[in-house]
């Protein structure tokens, strides 16, 4: 991740009074020191940027601001260098301790981020000593105009709608991910495998594959499109090998055949789990599909309601491959739209849709809640690359991930 | 024309009592034998099937049946294979003699097409000796419902309105044109120029340049995508010659320089004219901007009303060619929206947009009214081509277009 160029992290700023407990609320978001890679040395009235991996959000820099609000200590400097991190900031917290409550400094951090239309994010910490009423919230809300987030960076309670909230308000830069991209240096060759059939749209591609062609283009690399049929001929026509071919999930067992051993495979799904989600918590969900037992609760989870076709993914293929691979009958619920069921902590898997019709942002969102309840969560891609065999070597491009999926636990 | 299969040839069955003038009304459509190029042979009894170039409808085949009320004399039989034409046939012409007027045969073929959901156009002929009446167009469209075209086989008059209506009644299956694939054999590589520039949707690609992907992978070749910059580099990496380069007109040149001479190239605007109208018209009228002088009346119509911008093509960069040409001042009409002006025959030149929000079917009915109007018409794309001395190049795999171009009038 240290390989993450800076200005492609969410950059978050840390305001607050100095008893406010920034520091205890930075290790609680990124499990202490363990996820801190790097720290920029400064001094102690300089703001300190740590670049993180802050899961499943992705790669952040956290910039801690130390106590803006003691003017009469340190001067006009200080603040003046803390007021400055809002010109690189992409998303405010403001934590606020919640014994302690709303006072002119934070009404003036929640003024200026206005002013910059800079997302914020008003942070009620130490609710374990100080447990905050109904009325305090609405309080709070009131003076700052922003819904609070109450926490305990002690207990971490909270913690996890912390980020949430941080997810649904990074900016919408934020969610410029590449599909492909990063995988390629300019000049490289990625060949895109297409398979054509009753489901493709007349005369058309189907967005993720007219996505993936724009980010390669968009690298400066070149995209060779062809049918299930002729790859081979196509890799005949070529003197140099293609870095990577990426194949429509139906078609990967003729791509594998077909593609030279040394040449990275992956298919769109695996990719699209990528740039819609967490594909390291979708793996590791892939995991629990061994570990289910019948009688075991699953959930089918849809963003979106949908035409159900006869052959129907989420109603059909998947529970028949998970009874297939489980040996007896699974407990199957299904949900669609935005919400799950109440009680997710009784399932034992979620399985999710491609999530074509949401956005990362939503689609990480939906991956942290089914996590907090301790549930593992896959995605239909990974679910069917588990399921046919093929996950292994569709995670060829992304090999830290392959040999997590080959720990034995 | 010859090598046009016969499923993609519009079948057009004329239907007419004996003294109707179905002959003379095929000969005033297609210019009479000029177009014929092939003759199936049959009995008088029979169906004559001719399968001919209806400009600029396209490569139709005309299916004559020949005195279908004459039960009397040729018996059941006879009427049988007439009837049969109907399981056939994509569109039928009805032909009446304005003279004579709807009888129960009419009323009967009429019923037989609505049970076969077919599209049928009621032709009343010989208005040169019978001129109808407002009250006979309208007494026909009671008693057949259907709007009668007035028509004169032997002045011609009415034979353009009734080539508008046969385009705008034949069946969506026609409009299914290939973009490229009738160019490209099985296992062949078409390579895709396709810059990234501030018009192309973010992440995205043009619907033209998706198209042409779709298609070339729907005849079973491939598709290699690159930008104008990796052109030479996906070149190199080829150890076959592409059997086309297709780029966007703006990198031209670049694809132009970079492309081995006996490939060959052309652009998607030139594809798109072809695929969305009739290339032959449009190039012919490419020929009409040599002859144009100052103060000539031109006309620039755009099918939709679309925001302009700074360097609107239409209102800016095709005027300012144009003049660049012609070495002085024109007289610019615009027109936008499905209607043109009421009088078009002042016109020296109809410069009409790429048609991207019309359909094949549209685009065709307004060259014809153009044509009508003895005013050569292009599109934007092979304006734009010839204007910046390109168009020859890109006509490469269309020669007998290029004869034409070079033809000295």
């Amino acid at each position: 991740m240290d390989s993450t160029p800076r200005g492609n992290r969410l950059h978050i700023a840390i305001f607050g009074r100095r008893n406010a407990g920034k520091s205890s609320l930075i290790n609680a978001l990124t499990d202490q020191d363990i996820a801190v890679v790097s720290n920029v040395p400064g001094t102690t009235t300089d703001p300190v940027y740590k670049a993180m991996e802050l899961l499943p959000v992705g790669p952040v820099v956290i910039i801690d601001t130390a106590g803006i609000d003691d003017t009469g200590d340190l001067g006009q400097l200080r603040v003046q260098r803390s007021i400055d991190v809002l010109n690189k900031a992409d998303l405010v917290l403001l934590v606020i301790d919640a014994g302690t409550g709303v006072t002119e400094f934070e009404e003036d951090i929640v003024r200026r981020c206005q002013e910059k239309k800079l997302p914020a994010i008003v942070v009620l910490n130490k609710i374990d000593t100080h447990p905050v009423t109904e009325q305090e919230l609405a309080d709070t809300k009131e003076k700052l105009g922003l819904e609070p987030v109450a926490v305990s960076a002690l207990t971490k309670q909270g913690i996890g709608e912390l980020k949430i909230a941080i997810v649904k308000n990074a900016p919408p830069s934020w969610d410029d991910q590449t599909i492909v991209g990063d995988l390629l240096n300019p000049g490289d060759l990625a060949v895109l495998v297409v398979p054509i059939d009753l489901a493709a749209p007349k005369g058309r591609l189907i967005l993720p594959q007219v996505q993936t062609i724009r980010d390669i283009l968009d690298h400066d690399a070149m995209a060779y499109v062809v049918k299930e049929r002729e790859l081979k001929e196509c890799i005949s026509t070529l003197n140099k090998k293609p870095k990577i071919v990426i194949t429509d999930s139906q078609a990967f067992l003729k791509a594998d055949a077909d593609t030279p051993p040394d040449v990275l495979l992956t298919s769109f799904s695996i990719l699209f789990a990528r740039y819609k989600g967490d594909l390291e918590t979708l793996v590791a969900g892939a995991k629990a599909i061994e570990r289910l037992k019948p009688g075991d609760k699953v959930l089918i989870a849809e963003a979106c309601t949908h035409h159900r076709m006869e052959d129907d993914i989420g109603t059909v293929k998947i529970p028949r491959w998970l009874r297939q691979i489980v040996g007896g009958e699974l407990d199957f619920h299904w949900s669609s739209g935005h919400r799950f069921p109440a009680d997710l902590s009784d399932f034992k898997l979620v399985v999710h849709c491609g999530a074509c019709m949401i956005n990362r942002r939503e689609m990480l969102s939906r991956i942290m809640q089914v996590q907090q309840a301790g549930v593992p969560i896959v995605n239909y891609g990974v679910c069917i690359a588990y399921v046919q065999g093929i996950l292994r070597r569709a995670l060829s491009p992304f090999p830290m991930l392959q040999e997590m999926l080959d720990d034995v636990e």
